[in-house]
């Protein structure tokens, strides 16, 4: 047996391991009693252990390497880049790092839960402290190990091949343009009547009929896939069995409706990554900022669109036949869910303010990481890019400032810029395909085949066979560029 | 660390996997879409194999003969009785032999659930050779590591302890008055009138509701428990999180409801495991015996108890209001939940006739298993027994005789015998209880919790800190005697 065939077997055997980490997961956010937490969370835990135990084995150290010089076909070249990537992730640092930092992490996080809303910063920043220094200490490690830097090595969780060098020409370019657009589309916007809640409230059922109608029209494959209720919505399970999670409101359903379009992107991504392959790294998706920029293309480019905004018209008028129908009118929702608004919460901001929290974040980690700022500097500098980006201040009210994100609390340093980058990938996905789909007909008519079909084809079942930089440029013909980004918003909002 | 320190470590390891396939199997049977079905399987078989590597790791014989001559409490010498019980148990068979059996038993099975239907006993006979052939061969080999008769082996796995000497005694007792006890039941219910069914279909919502309406009744923990829907009820999860499942018939809700009392019996009983001992298996159910004792207990003893019915009477008038109440009025509910009726089919029988069905299987498999007949006689002994015990000839018709039960097809040998050694130990244990709590005023009153107090001090709280004959005699005062059963029986049904 090659040592290439050995490798398969074994991480084909992590990913069973993977399969019942979801699943297990999942039926913990959504099923579980309460009573179930302890043993599940030890579970869950004994099995992560035995799936970082197996991702680390001596033996494939032997293994990576003689198979480098075993003659491989492309795409077992790169399932080979994929299974060592997955590895040298898992191997780089040392285990007390790692149990340091998960007790630090989440020592931060469950103190965060009441001192947030508490505005309790000094008593944050003692737990964050250590958070940041093992951060820093990781990013360190994982930076020498692969010859870059502190930041650009967290990056590399989460968006291989992207470092800060682009990202900051991306960003920094968006940030020349992004203040003044978004002062324009506020002044366009202006009193425009925008009509979400009603006095009688959108009875749960008719809420979850409403979502898995919208899903079928996104063409989630319900044959492999389930949507259910969690705290925190997501999109877990497996390729094979993908399980979608929203939380209804009673007073305001439109909020979760869009939820259901977002995650169901991620979840078709999933569902169509290649067959053939899964079980294998190279039939994962690609990185955070490719899947973000699927649910955000559904989201986005697609659901909050004049095209797409009257099927869901149609639906909310067929499940909620109770309530005054001009609350589902097109134009009503259209304004809903075109609404743009300066704010301080990141997860509450519209389509055009939100790469403003974006980098903000961004530049802040970057010098976070790499040493040249210290943690007790952040809530000055949020203050003050708050104050540039978006013209608000955050002086003293750090539970709506640099205490508002789960993400730092955890030591999730480099994550942020997944959101934005998914973005502007999925507004260069977008013009790309007009070129080739008529994506307007096909949006009008209801069926979206055509616009999935060219997803699949240069997106989902791609998997991790490229890189993400040839994925993109495959698909559109050249590099990320925030011009199509800009483009966009600016022809749907001014 | 001592080495009895190293087992437990060990064996609280194992338990942390065999929740994650409690959770998935539950999942797989009641939430998972047809689709992910293929990944799952494979998943769980993964998931099956380590527990098993586990099991049976090679360093565990030498902590077991370590341990042995360490100094151990009362409860440390049980706890390493049954981590020995475990290993031995999974590390006694071949890997070979076990996985010839499992492909065996599997094909088998899966030609036999269109073959039962076809009346197709010279098809299901070519499979069911190999699975008998690996059985006995099974069966062997774990005799001969204990030194017991082949058939007792089997035995074992499922009822540690107990031998068929014992059991020779026990049923060939009953089936001396038996027969005619049936007879007389039979006499003395004619022209009894039961109503079932209504023309108004029973929602699923509201025997849901029902259901969970008796459980509560029943003291079922919902705080560590749910109720779900699956093809095949069963009582799974853990005991921390109990899974139980029903199948509604939206023509007849009584039988669904017997099932939820007789589910509910077992679930109680994993809820109320000894909670400091999670983990290990002296922790866990005594043995298959003694679970179905206690869902007989709930479902026999309490559930079509005339103490116990008016409970039902009154829930199933208070969620079916629009049907003809009549229907719940508890001298029905009585007449259909204590007809006794003879039949070909086990999984239908009564408590009266159920026996004859057991020891029909006991004796035929017995014999099988030892070699003392072939597997092509056996139609022509279930026939001549049938006869003896219920007047009823099985000539020619396989499906309804040697075909009906999926526990042979795939070499569940020894299995049988619990459910009716289930059925005596429950009605020792109510005998029993009688001396010293008042049962017919608790399950009148509706607050069951001295009868629940009683089986927890007595059954629930001990696990496998004792043999099975030391927990009856110390619950009952004596072995088990089948003579209270036959009291049982005679002092309902005459
Ligand atoms: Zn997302
Ligand atoms: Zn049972």
């Amino acid at each position: 047996m090659s040592s290439y065939s050995k490798l398969k077997a074994h991480f084909q055997k992590i990913y069973h391991f993977k399969h019942l980490s979801a699943i297990a997961g999942w039926d913990q956010a959504t099923m579980m009693p309460s009573g179930g937490n302890q043993a599940r969370s030890q579970a869950l835990a004994e099995l992560s252990v035995h799936i970082h135990n197996m991702t680390t084995e001596p033996q494939l150290e032997e293994w990576f390497s003689s198979a480098e010089s075993e003659p491989l076909s492309s795409l077992e070249s790169a399932s080979l880049r994929e299974m060592k990537r997955e590895w040298r992730q898992a191997s780089v640092l040392p285990a007390k790092l790692v149990q340091a930092k998960a007790i630090a992490g989440s020592k931060c996080e469950h103190a965060w839960r009441t001192q947030r809303g508490e505005n309790d910063w000094v008593g944050f920043e003692k737990n964050w402290q250590s958070v940041v220094a093992l951060s820093q200490e990781e990013a360190q490690i994982r930076g020498q190990s692969q010859g870059l830097s502190a930041y650009d090595a967290m990056l590399d969780i989460y968006e291989p091949g992207i470092n800060s060098a682009q990202l900051d020409t991306l960003f920094g370019d968006t940030k020349q343009w992004l203040p003044e657009l978004i002062n324009q589309i506020i002044e366009h916007q202006q009193a425009r009547p925008t009509l979400r809640v009603s006095d009688k409230p959108f009875a749960i059922e008719q809420q979850k009929a409403l979502g898995v109608d919208v899903m079928k029209l996104l063409q989630f494959d319900f044959e492999r896939g389930r949507l259910d209720v969690s705290m925190h919505p997501f999109c877990g399970g497996t390729a094979e069995d993908l399980r979608l999670t929203t939380r209804y409101d009673q007073n305001d359903f439109t909020q979760s409706l869009m939820g259901i379009v977002h995650e169901t992107g991620h979840a078709r991504y999933e569902q169509s990554l290649p067959r053939d392959l899964l079980g294998l790294p190279v039939a994962e998706a690609r990185s955070m900022g490719i899947h973000e920029s699927q649910s955000l293309f559904f989201e986005m480019q697609l659901g909050r669109s004049a095209d797409f905004i009257p099927h869901l018209s149609t639906l909310a008028k067929k499940h909620f036949t109770e309530h005054p129908s001009n609350l589902f009118d097109v134009d009503n929702l259209l304004n809903v869910y075109t609404q743009v608004e300066k704010g301080y919460i990141r997860v509450d901001a519209d389509e055009a303010t939100y790469p403003a929290h974006v980098i903000l974040r961004y530049e802040i980690e970057k010098d976070l990481i790499n040493g040249d700022i210290k943690h007790t500097d952040v809530p000055e500098l949020w203050d003050l890019k708050m104050q540039q980006y978006l013209g608000l201040s955050t002086n003293g009210n750090f539970k709506n400032g640099c205490m508002q994100d789960i993400h730092w609390t955890d030591g999730a340093f480099g994550y942020f810029p997944s959101y934005t980058l998914g973005a502007m990938y999925a507004a260069q996905f977008m013009a790309s395909m007009k070129q080739t789909v008529n994506v307007d007909s096909a949006v009008q008519s209801g069926d979206l085949s055509p616009v999935f079909g060219w997803l699949n084809d240069n997106i989902w079942s791609k998997g991790s066979t490229l890189t993400t930089d040839e994925l993109v440029k495959q698909a559109t013909g050249s590099a990320l560029n925030a011009q199509f980004f800009q483009d966009h918003l600016k022809s749907r909002y001014l």
